[in-house]
């Protein structure tokens, strides 16, 4: 069946739609969702989605192609379209067989999200998986198969060295901004450390926000490579550089109810350590009653699926436990977060000594973990090269080689001070109040919007004493930080 | 933050979408699927789920409104159009409770349903709920609960009848069309009988299909409730009347996987029952190895189900299992059905035994039912009324209340004859393969199109009788046939 081409204008990415009237699906016996085939004369025919209108300005002789669609085909305006029906793809049924409580083989999870990444499956189908492997969960097996076939799926980056060192946290914990402290050391340490972090998404904050401050975020692989071959290691968002996308586009899908089926979380982390081929990772698991990860009973079945996971994939790969309690370091938000990072990367006095430490802890187990270290002298080692400068000489090779942007640090031009309404001790610390105020004051879209935190957890505080500052570049925003309440952010006894 | 509107030339019923730039929504912090709030001088504002948009035509000062927003708002290009932040409905909290496994209560499935009517659930939210009751079931309160809310949601039909007949049959039998001899053999012994049926999905005609061959099918209440007033009775497509409208939507998000949780199917079935005041019910549950239901035990559990929901709702429902190892009937496609129904009506000589006896089985079991006949007698009473024309009169009188359409019948005007490669007894019917023959060769798009069965199993037959004929009104549809294996739909044995 012919049909005159007309333009719809969305553009939805790497995916291509149709739209067809009402009555010419139902002529031609087609729902939403349906595949077609899209032929239009010296071009290669294109397998795309369909979605019907109702009663349209789109007339029965047309097909509406979104704007992908309409480029792909290099399309003008009433060319002739032929449609015809195409199958479901395959991957279809074993989605269905997951929903039905069976294990999915190798082949059959690889399918998925080869269709998936090929943008053949709709974002309902999508949904279906997700719901499957939250109700039923992944196995082990099943989660190291997710895990490979998201790295096949996309894109990677190679190295040829033998040793590669990753990190990850499962966020909750505001401030916390260790990976840019990390990196420069174990860089600095001579070994290679290729880091594509998160931006925020509920929280004031990302790694990649906050590195954002700092130095350009990078997305071309092969620019990326070099710099890891020449300076040791980069930081950069993740998201940009498509590495694990069929990830990406399964976060869309549990985006609606805030899904995080754990196994593909656990594939979702792991993938983007293994498409830049690291060997040996770092996992921390802060536990505490504001972040993700509540008791240490959640921690220790987590602990267990990640080095079972690291296994099946062949990677060394260690779990702690950290306090997440309250944040780690004294700015939120990114520019305050760069700020403390550089404060303890020059090591100076009022650097905060909470993320320094948790620093050094960390990257002393990796420097063990690969080897650099002996057992139980990592730390010293970490300590070592971030007192003599060689962490801070690294961050800066790292932040030349990714194009430098600001060098000049400052909070928001409008703040508050929050103050203590009593005399006593500090014994609870909201993170998660703690966020939305950060949050709501602009970070991390305003860069130097956030929150400052004077006090920390088992302080004693007089009446009156600063407990925390927000900072705003829009002063308005100020204002709506009034609608939580700021003073139930520090809990404080007598 | 005020955008200028633009039209997208998309209608999707009534869910209110609108587009932003993906730029735009960035900064909004706003995902797709979120809800917004539209509002414009002069106009309530107006709630509407937010699709994204990347690097298009649409300009980050624009926001896209699909047509029925734009009409509802009652929209010209470049009106201001103020964009707010809404909460997500709480009935997305259900549906992830509902996803770990637990129970919802009769508020919360109503509010589920109630949003799912006001299109204020998106797709995807609609398809997490429906994966959440596939996996893990609804209970028997559940079901009941949802069949409420589904009605409850909806248009109903009123009536003073104090009894209101019903049928149902879970289909995947061709042909039969008994519904269209059991109405008018109820109608005339005096019992309402309000019938709305569905439309073809996957067969190659629904009863709906059928009888719109010869009526009109009417969509408007109160024109309805005042034939069924009239004559007693009326036989229409259920999804044009907006009886049940949550279900047609979840069914539109059961599609992609073709997925049938088994307590949306009842509450669906039963909801259409329920919104036109139905109190007893007959329900036909045909069992054979090509049909939905494939053993008795199967069927069991359906029928208990049937039951128990039956009584939740208060009404008095009767399961009966048929046999469904071959079509009931001779015609398969609207027309070629809707001549075996007249014929049947008419007393007709060569009317399929098949079809009538299983119309005069049921009508009985309904007339006894409703208490019209005395146990054990409903089979000669409905037989009676057949026989005496009356249900014939009837059928003509609903066909006039409706709207006449053809008188002739006729099948389709191409034919091709399949005969028996050997001698033998028929041994198996491919009730499934007849139905795709019928489908391909134009059913029931193409009303005289179908497949005429000219023998039946258990019968013996020659080498070269005829089996069955194919008809259809286009030529090269017969030839579109022969991609299946014409010979395999009966299997004769020596």
């Amino acid at each position: 069946m012919k049909l005159n081409a007309t333009k719809i204008p969305i553009r939805v990415g790497s995916k291509y739609i149709a739209v067809l009237n009402e009555k010419r699906a139902h002529f031609l016996d087609l729902h939403a969702g349906d595949r077609i085939i899209l032929k239009k004369k010296g071009q290669k025919p294109l397998r795309a989605l369909l979605d019907i209108t109702e009663n349209s300005e789109l007339k029965e002789t047309e097909v509406g192609l979104y704007e992908d669609t309409w480029s792909k085909l290099k399309t003008k305006y009433g060319d002739d379209i032929e449609i015809a029906v195409a199958e479901k793809p395959i991957s279809t049924t074993y989605i269905k067989k997951k929903l039905n409580g069976e294990r999915l083989t190798t082949t059959e999870l690889n399918e998925i999200i080869k269709d998936v990444v090929a943008e053949d499956l709709s974002d309902l189908e999508v949904a279906y998986f997700v719901s499957a492997c939250y109700i039923h969960g992944l196995s082990d097996r099943e989660t190291a198969d997710l895990t490979r076939s998201i790295v096949n799926n996309g894109n990677k980056l190679k190295f040829k060295n033998k040793v590669v060192a990753d990190k990850h946290c499962i966020g909750g914990v505001p401030g916390n901004r260790t990976t840019m402290i990390i990196i420069p050391i174990i860089a600095a340490a001579g070994i290679l450390m290729p880091k594509t972090s998160s931006r925020a998404i509920t929280s004031p904050s990302g790694t990649a926000d906050t590195m954002e401050v700092l130095a350009n975020i990078l997305n071309q692989a092969p620019k990326l490579t070099k710099i890891a071959n020449k300076v040791g290691g980069f930081i950069t968002w993740g998201g940009g550089v498509d590495l694990a996308s069929a990830d990406d586009k399964m976060i869309r899908a549990r985006h609606p109810l805030s899904l995080d089926p754990q196994g593909m979380l656990l594939a979702s982390i792991m993938a983007k350590k293994f498409s830049v081929g690291s060997t040996h990772v770092l996992i921390d698991i802060p536990i505490g009653p504001q972040v993700k990860i509540k008791t240490k009973k959640e921690g220790r079945i987590l602990k267990r699926r990640f080095e079972t996971l690291g296994k099946n994939l062949g990677m060394k790969v260690k779990v702690i436990f950290t306090n997440g309690d309250q944040p780690v370091g004294r700015g939120i938000g990114p520019s305050l977060e760069a700020m403390d990072v550089m404060k303890v990367l020059k090591n100076e006095e009022d650097a905060p000594s909470s993320l320094r430490e948790k620093s050094i802890k960390m990257a002393g187990i990796l420097l063990e973990l690969t080897g650099k270290a002996k057992f139980g002298r990592g730390s010293s080692m970490a300590r070592k090269i971030l007192k003599s400068g060689k962490a801070y000489d690294k961050m800066m090779e790292i932040i030349k080689a990714q194009g430098a942007k600001r060098t000049k640090l400052r909070p928001g031009n409008f703040s508050k001070i929050i103050r203590a309404g009593k005399d006593g001790k500090i014994i609870e610390v909201n993170n998660k109040l703690i966020a939305h105020i950060a949050r709501t004051a602009g970070a991390p879209k305003d860069q130097e919007a956030g929150v400052y935190i004077h006090k920390r957890l088992g302080e004693k505080v007089k009446k009156g004493e600063p407990l925390y500052t927000i900072y705003a570049d829009i002063e308005e925003r100020i204002e709506y930080t009034k609608q939580y309440p700021l003073n139930k952010a520090f809990i404080i006894k007598k």
